[in-house]
């Protein structure tokens, strides 16, 4: 198994664990957004912004906008982080096998022709609630704002920084109900998929 | 396994074809737009249709458009088709497990209360491009305004009578790369997760 995997997924679906219980069968390394960042902040970000922001405070009118492969020197701190987390993902991607989750990864090896089993994990509102109630063990209202809010957080990140929509079929080789298939059966067809892939 | 498959595809994409295989190695009634179109017309549009098209002209006013679901005396031909098709639809699924590939059969069964796995097939224009070429024996420019064209109409067919965008991801179970997953790959798995639905 050769292959590098991107899951991308609706909060409350279950796609992190699903994405991580790949993963583990496989034997490979998994990252989800958290470390990706964080190996961004620490592997350079910090120091780099301080430095930037200092340098560009001279420059406020040439803060603008940029895509994640722009090399513009004023970006916005978060599009430092995307920048930083973008050739992290392409370099452990290099490195050999590995599921990434979230950080618009799909995207990220695309552009830099990297070969990957890009999945999309999705679920009912209905079954979202009920897991992230699980999970989490809030009230129904509060489940509901918060899945609204993260569902919009993701797909305005993703629209932000690809210019594409979240979730459409033509970014995905699989994309999948896990709450009409079950976690399992997700796992099992990522990772036959994965072992089959570009045979 | 007592599950009614629907196969919503891409022109090119093979999903006609996986859709039958699916069925015959279930062992199932396999019913596509074709046959479904056949079956209405014969079933009653073409008597139906004359009587009050008759009727019909003289009220041209009248001729307004409606949903699959509404029982305007005075619809188009067109949508008395849909109409006598999707009752059609319901009819056979509710006889027992089959494959229904096209006619918004997702969209149908849903209306109706009658719990199906929703399937999605697709693939890159370069590989049904190819698929289509070696089925129809075309010149490329031939393949490309065909293809475009096909897919033009099965997305504004759907949203017409659906007020859906074809292909979007909530829609389906899995939605299936055929081009990266290889024909005998979506089998398996569409046939695994129909013999898991609702257990």
């Amino acid at each position: 198994m050769n292959t590098v995997i991107t899951i991308s997924r609706e909060f409350g679906s279950g796609g992190h664990s699903i994405g991580k219980q790949v993963a583990e069968k496989l034997g490979i390394p998994f990252l989800d957004s958290q470390i990706v960042e964080e190996v961004a902040k620490e592997s350079g970000f910090a120091k780099d912004y301080v430095k930037k922001a200092d340098e560009a405070a001279s420059y406020p009118d040439l803060f603008i906008t940029s895509n994640i492969f722009s090399t513009n020197y004023f970006d916005s701190p978060q599009e430092q982080i995307q920048k930083i987390q973008s050739e992290y993902i392409i370099e452990q991607a290099k490195k050999g096998p590995c599921v990434i989750a979230g950080r618009c990864a799909d995207y990220v090896l695309e552009n830099a022709g990297i070969p990957a089993l890009n999945v999309f994990i999705h679920a009912s509102m209905e079954f979202r609630k009920n897991r992230v109630l699980n999970v989490y063990g809030e009230t129904d209202e509060r489940i509901e704002k918060r899945i609204e809010k993260k569902d919009k957080g993701r797909k305005s990140y993703y629209r932000y920084y690809t210019d594409r929509k979240f979730g459409e079929y033509e970014n995905y080789a699989l994309s999948l109900d896990s709450g009409i298939l079950g976690e399992e059966k997700c796992i099992e067809y990522i990772i036959d998929a994965a072992e089959n892939f570009n045979k």
